[in-house]
């Protein structure tokens, strides 16, 4: 059969990204109570293509991820994307993986364990110019307003929130962890279950720790900052506001050193 | 050409619906105080298909559509659907509509004009049995915790909510009060545009008022019973919690008289 | 502390259902293959609540979802239910579960292995007059238009389109074999992994089998009212047609017996 | 009443963007044909926030954006932006909408009309180094697979494929002008009203004009190279395969001169 995507192309662009989108795989990551964890990624893949080639053979992208299938760790990611770049002969491979990560969290008073999930994501790219990689948590919290409570006789607004953490490292570091940075920035963490006692507590806590999301976020960059395995970070917070239909929004990026 | 859909079919099955679904289009509603606002509609629109006809003509539903365009008002409804009836030569013709529906609604305190969007919905039927027609509207407020109050030292955890009403009617009800009846029954209505006295009575109004997502349904419910226009209804509440990552929801559906 | 929820009411309005949504939980499912998958679910959880009662203890459906923690056979849901109901002295339960289901595919000529997820649901009730259970499943299919073939000269328009099958059965029923039969009532199967010479055999066989969405739900209707352990089912197939930026819909409903 | 906002922040640390996002707004663009045409944006305005100040005044987003009530045109945001750095005293200010963008157009026979809708973006930034605006097109098309068509012996594989295109531009460009080069890029256009007679010809063109991913962004990225008021674009193609589960993509930019 003639080989339609190895034509010459004449048009002299050349292409940054080219692969495949929205393929849902079970994979296996790291976790730090268990071992591992089962879970299921959204993945993308792409490699760059050079002005002279017409088309890329996409299936291969498939037969890469079966190969490494029932193994899928972050930490073999770079010899996915090596493989990738052979296969491919190309300058430089991405790979994009979204998943649910699965924590179980004691409430605060009674202990009671409850299932927390956590939407991770990791980006990684090898080129030519070397490699880089980012790992992305969204950690939803609740945020109690300063300015409605100090403005307000009794009570205060507050609601769910998500803070969107994304770093680059120079070593390993436990989505554990960042999470636990994370709500600590926060007027609460949220928790799946809550007896009565910790519903008193969280609510208590939260009242005495009122947070705007300028505030969360600004926490959030005093513990990147001082964090010694973080080189990159950018991180949002988002409040699902209890009295708009609208959401509150900050964000800010750091390069350090 | 030959024509495929007017095939005879042997299988003798015949369809509940043949239609088409996710059509974008700008319409326009009536308004009670502007008495006509611009939208934009997701619409889909089916038949009835006899078991004798392989298939239907699907473009048709798009010539009857631009055939009332620019006047497609809720009270035409009736008439764009007798059309389909004849069109289609069919026994039963739905069409589906769900579009935000904007209100200027002042603030508490400081009358402070701001937009509010609500997504309404519109369901229509004409068949052999007669006509049937649901109007439904979401409505976000804000819900204030009854039992945290009551637990806590100070504050009380509060959230965004959807309150989702569907209801059938003998007489037409305008959008806007359907909206007012639902607010009413949360711990407070939600607001686009807040300055500080109007944060300060929406957190003291909602601290005065707890509810749970059961009290919510409840008290619609109680204004439902007693509306004179309204022959069914069905009434859903549902809490984005401030202090889970998972959701409060309460339902419940009556047919009166 | 004071247990508002036991607070009397004086309403009147019983409630049809209240209780948790949107609980991301991993859980394990059967599978024919491989025994069984680890998966992870979206899942909903309700109980009916007396006139007399104004709330529910939302935390108890976390305790209980916990306790099957490991072990969420859909086998199980059963006594998931019987629990629900004892707990909270409901005379209804009700759960809900959406999740993927991954399945080794071969394609059709090299018998290449692809990875391919379903979205399945799963909905039980346990009531006062017994119990009911829904399975559903979303199947992606290809569909190639019998009209388009007929009226051109060479080639025809073919698109991504997904079939949703919701059964009630007397027996249980393979996921793998309820896919099987949606599968060979569209143009094509789809699949993950298709190299060359799957490729011309897909599209010659799609080529080969035009369908309509009319044909597709038709063809699911005869297969399952052949098949002695379906007693209900509903068919609903839809075409994100390649010609239109809307989609083509049929569906279809039969109790049998 | 205390203006939290305003107290004096010790972290050091200035925010990047801090606002307001999800903001559903009518709106007004202008259009080829008639002028202008009404529409409903989803909002998102920043600012930045210097280190000094803790927090921001979110409802004087709301009053800027109700002050341009009924007059939101694209060509007003500079103005829109100017007044958000001067109330906010910030360095910079951003606004970001996306609307439907409605086109009536003639089937390619027939000539008989048809609404299509296009998703727009406009992000558009006021700061100290200068102003910058980037206009994004999502352009829905028809995609025929060149590989499937060569080595089958009839027929070949197409589907829906959404092309999204985002410029910087010298001098302002049509909308209209944009959709008509990205479809010409691909293997046909999409239309919402055919008849048997346009289905033909859609059919019948498109097969003749195979085109993979690659392909369509490169002619893209041709014409843009050639047209002389575009400085800057980016350009996508993701293919919706009709044979797999899971996406076709390709994706290049350019900053011209």
């Amino acid at each position: 059969m003639k080989d339609v995507q190895n034509e010459k192309d004449e048009r002299n662009i050349a292409i940054d990204k080219v692969g495949v989108r929205g393929i849902r795989y079970p994979i296996t990551v790291l976790d730090r109570m268990d071992k591992e964890q089962h879970t299921i990624a959204d993945i993308n893949m792409y490699v760059d293509l050079p002005h002279h080639f017409r088309g890329t053979h996409m299936s291969r992208f498939i037969e890469i991820l079966n190969e490494h299938r029932k193994n899928i760790h972050i930490d073999r990611l770079a010899a996915i994307l090596k493989q990738m770049r052979e296969t491919f002969d190309a300058g430089s491979a991405h790979i994009e993986m979204k998943f649910p990560y699965f924590i179980s969290k004691p409430a605060p008073v009674s202990k009671a364990e409850g299932m927390m999930d956590y939407e991770c994501t990791f980006e990684a790219v090898s080129g030519k110019d070397g490699d880089d990689a980012i790992l992305g948590i969204k950690v939803p919290v609740m945020t109690l307003c300063p300015c409605s409570k100090e403005i307000s006789r009794e009570g205060a607004h507050n609601q769910r929130g998500m803070v969107s953490l994304q770093i680059r490292y120079s070593q390993m570091v436990w989505i554990e962890e960042l999470i636990d940075i994370v709500e600590a920035c926060a007027s609460s963490p949220i928790y799946s279950l809550l007896k009565r006692p910790d519903e008193k507590h969280v609510t208590e806590h939260s009242y005495a720790n009122p947070k705007f999301v300028e505030d969360v976020v600004r926490e959030v960059a005093v513990a990147m900052n001082a964090h010694p395995k973080i080189t990159w970070y950018r991180v949002e917070a988002e409040n699902f506001e209890s009295i708009h239909n609208h959401n509150a929004y900050a964000a800010l990026e750091k390069k350090k050193g």
